[in-house]
């Protein structure tokens, strides 16, 4: 089971298509951003905080560069580089019995990268509501 | 083997006596501090900034909360808390086929969490190098 979770999320990344990511999450899934403490709950805002962290970092240069993977969760490292700074990551997800993904958190490194990631992760979701929100 | 490292770190930590960590790095170990990109070279510079960061956590609540091992890679998810502030992290490590660990890497969220262990551990290393140096 574990190898088809972590293998599905690749293909998704792989793939450019987003729209199937919200079928791989559970309900009640859980997202732990690496700037803010408090967690945000449910598979829409799930949805809202993984597709934006993708627009960001997926046209940066990002690539995993190791994977490890355990019974029912999963901890795949990436690196990155937006506007000349290194960002280096993990990406740590838990599934459920029924394949899942319950819990996705995130965080990075350095310093740099944590505050470069907050500025724009604002911007993107603040655009993306924006979109979101009816018009006049 | 890789059982072998992981129950050799949590009995290092158990013990309150890290003077046996030199022991478990290799000689070409690296360091990546969650603060800075610069990775830092040699088994005593990975001891003492692993000592300090020890110094700072150890007392604060620390405990691990997830671990996902992988074959001669573990990622051991930790919280902690000092002065009421939430710290959430993993030490991430790779062994060589001596069993030495010759990769230790750090990831700090949220962003509140990675401000206040700068601080701390510049404080603790400065401190460190004082005692180290010679007497006036």
């Amino acid at each position: 089971m574990h190898h088809d979770v972590v293998a599905d999320w690749h293909a998704l990344l792989d793939s450019d298509d987003l729209s199937r990511l919200s079928e791989m999450l559970a309900e009640y899934a859980v997202f732990h951003s690496p700037v803010v403490h408090t967690p945000q709950r449910g598979k829409s805002l799930v949805t809202m905080y993984l597709t934006a962290a993708a627009q960001v970092l997926l046209a940066s240069g990002f690539r995993y560069v190791r994977e490890v993977v355990g019974p029912s969760d999963a901890v795949l490292e990436f690196t990155a580089e937006l506007d000349g700074v290194h960002i280096n990551g993990v990406d740590m997800f838990h599934w459920n019995a029924d394949g899942k993904i319950d819990d996705f958190k995130v965080m990075i490194r350095p310093l740099k990268a944590v505050n470069l990631l907050h500025r724009m992760m604002a911007d993107m979701l603040s655009a993306m509501s924006a979109q979101a929100a009816p018009k006049g």
